[in-house]
């Protein structure tokens, strides 16, 4: 199916004229403090739920299902805390239509005045054609994004084109405890006909160009634990007489990456997938540039100066990171402590083709390699703690044209097709738990500051991407049915 | 002067006798909880002071005098919280007698039940032959130890064989603030006519060998801290594009010291005094092995296996530990983060003849070097942030051949003459500001655990500590003035 234009005008006047309900309904959003990382405003949570709940059925979704997740594991304080729900709707349920699942949450990370914030975190405060506000664009616009779409069909009174699905958490913030077991419960029940899924929860790469995301980084975090003496020791007592676990983990840690950051740990480079020629040229058309990462870092730290190998950098190319280390000095001033056990954190972020098993192997026996070579009296103990595997989808299936088609219709450009440096874990679940593809339909523009202070949504990417995520659901219900 | 045993046996007997009045004496003493790092404990710091000064009037002291120090420095909660005063006190004014002054502090270290006491911190209890409690060998035991000598002489009627000033201070354990500069106002006041010093607060080599202390290692603090980006980053999105200030650090803290102990840093060694002849052999016969400092450290880590070289490596050859790193992550678990600046700390244990000065330039020179040799965009600052000079004295001098002689006496032995591998800065700033020889000349026994839980005393110390206390005075008191 090539790119024609569907007579989707009405589609986009109707939701020009719902623009002030719609920036209502993401105000009274904004307004509930659904801050899952902070246990006293649970209830808020709870609040955002049943706000969810009321809006899905005054806008006729059916089937719809609060899911329970039980108390959630420690650490916390209130031992008996229960977890925000999941809350599953059903659009339409027509044998004929395909199938969209479209997920996002309602939760939000903490805000304060205090940190610095010019407005109120919790009012949504519009700016000329700003919207300020805790959750703007992370994830209660987009959220609300979907529900406006229904919303302007039905005063339309047009029917959708496809079946719509609602999966909406309450934890992504605080690790989404719970939602991978409701999503491996709920694949063969209540997301069984799905045929797509799209998530519109990251961020365009700059601040004028939409893009369709394809491809994520994994992760596999380790730590290096050096255990010497019984207990910490004065250094003046014993400093010259003991093997100290510090020297010893940071001679190893300084043998993982290098000043230009590239890893040192053979075997790592040769699991990466060669760049094609093909995939060489997308980087052409991408709007990026240095300038661009160095403001985003507050800094002239760049490793590399063009747009292309940035990008290749932060999206197809592994690195790896020193975070920090556990149980040394790390307070201000001056302590003459020789560390007793020391555990040195780092990750590594992967990319196709790299194998997690066979990279953790490579990883862990050349850092047992370099502790040896030290023939140190202390122990080590070298293992990974965490992981999250990288996701790459094909750019070119029927999800992603569809998209493209429809970016293209709203906003009269094509999307840059990018990736992203971190990971999205939800992702890869849901890609392999139904068997579907997934789409990345970002809303919010790369400056948006999600987990930052001022957090913000521009209106143009308001309106404009109801009216994509809308065209999104036609274009994609004009491809045949794959099943 | 050559040893002949004075006739001190009465002296002796009368210690004896007042051995349950000289235990009682430290009970009351260990009761007041005088914590001087406590805010809320400031009063019982101060409560202590007054019974000093009650002692020192019962024992017929002259010219005592509470020195007021004013206001504590930042950092305090309370910002009118008044230092404990200095308590001053004269026996005996006889221009024709030499003048000792003694040096001991009344604070002590925090304590409680729940950090693993056997007993309670604040309560003097006495298990077989040991006296448990918070300040029993640290150092309230060596404070009353010279009380208990004038008590003993005054109820015997004997004259004491000098005069003896004492300078008790309650800060000790958080700092001495305040200690120096009321030296430096003293030393041609009350200090004006000292002839040595003496200070009781370091502890025997081992549990069974009196020692002698005439060295200590100074101690040079640095600071490295990189500046890269404008705020922590997320490694997911800034891994493998940005030069990450940790993995700088990292290279450089690798460079100073290897797994063996040795400096790297060049020309350290070569200020370092060499070991002669003499010096050598007066390792031989020192009491220590590797299985105490094994058992020490709670590890079998030992860099050295013979006594020669591990007690050459803790009090004569400088040595080098890296503390920390201030920035970076620190906790538990996996944090994706790429700090922003971090601080790395690592401090040089000196020694003669290291000129603190040159070590500073080579150090600080030497980082300049790798971090230019690693041509990164970040930024550096190496810098000292304390130091403080090492110090050695003339074992052979009147005052250690007096307590040589007390010691032989008392013990029965010939005590270890020994150094010590930390730092006691006052040692330092009352040989230079009055001028005269310090003498270490401890009670406790290396393993009395002086910042530990069950912190305890022998009454074999103690008792055996007031008699050399003692006899010391005597035995100096013998020697020709020098003045
Ligand atoms: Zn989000
Ligand atoms: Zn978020
Ligand atoms: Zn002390
Ligand atoms: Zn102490």
């Amino acid at each position: 199916m090539s790119f024609n234009k569907l007579p989707l005008e009405p589609l986009y006047e109707k939701i020009e004229e719902l623009k002030p309900k719609f920036i209502e309904r993401l105000s009274k959003a904004v307004s509930i403090k659904s801050v899952s990382g902070d246990e006293s405003l649970r209830p808020n949570v709870v609040e955002m739920s049943a706000f969810l709940v009321n809006e899905l059925t005054n806008l006729g979704f059916e089937d719809i299902q609060l899911k329970d997740l039980g108390i959630q594991p420690p650490p916390v304080n209130d031992p008996e805390l229960r977890l925000p729900p999941i809350v599953l709707g059903r659009y339409g349920n027509d044998s004929k239509k395909k199938t969209v699942l479209v997920y996002g949450h309602y939760d939000v990370q903490p805000a304060s005045k205090e940190d610095g914030w010019s407005t109120e975190p919790f009012e949504l405060v519009q700016v000329e054609d700003i919207l300020y506000g805790r959750g703007s664009t992370d994830d209660k616009g987009p959220v609300m994004g979907w529900l406006n779409v229904i919303q302007a069909h039905r005063e339309l009174g047009w029917e959708l084109p496809v079946n719509l699905l609602v999966c909406f958490e309450g934890m992504e913030e605080s690790g989404s405890l719970g939602l991978d077991d409701l999503i491996a419960k709920e694949a063969k029940n209540y997301f069984k006909n799905v045929d797509t899924v799209c998530i519109s929860d990251n961020y365009w790469l700059g601040t004028t160009k939409p893009v369709l995301t394809y491809g994520l980084r994994g992760c596999n975090y380790y730590q290096i634990a050096i255990n010497g003496p019984g207990a910490d020791l004065h250094s003046g007592v014993f400093g010259g007489c003991v093997a100290e676990p510090m020297t010893d983990l940071i001679k190893i840690m300084s043998q993982l990456v290098d000043g230009k950051g590239k890893i040192l740990i053979p075997g790592v480079y040769d699991m990466v997938a060669p760049v094609t020629e093909e995939e060489n040229s997308l980087y052409d058309d991408i709007d990026f540039s240095v300038e661009e990462l160095n403001a985003a870092s507050g800094s002239n730290t760049a490793l590399h100066q063009t747009k292309q190998d940035i990008l290749k950098h932060r999206w197809r190319f592994p690195s790896l990171s020193l975070h920090g280390i556990e149980g040394a000095f790390s307070g201000g001033g001056a302590k003459t402590v020789i560390p007793a056990k020391v555990i040195g954190k780092f990750s590594i972020r992967t990319v196709p083709d790299i194998d997690s098993g066979k990279l953790d192997e490579l990883v862990i026996n050349y850092i047992n390699k370099l502790f040896k070579d030290l023939s140190s009296p202390n122990t080590i103990k070298a293992e990974l703690i965490h992981d999250g595997n990288y996701w790459v989808s094909n750019p070119f299936n029927d999800s992603f044209t569809a998209a493209l088609y429809a970016t293209q219709h709203v906003w009269n450009m094509k999307p840059d097709f990018t990736r992203e440096g971190g990971s999205i874990p939800i992702t890869l679940t849901f890609e392999q738990q139904l068997g579907t593809d997934v789409l990345l339909l970002p809303m919010g523009r790369g400056d948006d500051g999600a987990h930052s202070i001022n957090e913000k949504l521009n209106i143009p990417n308001y309106i404009n991407g109801c009216k994509t995520l809308g065209s999104y659901l036609h274009y994609y219900g004009k491809f045949e049915s794959n099943k």
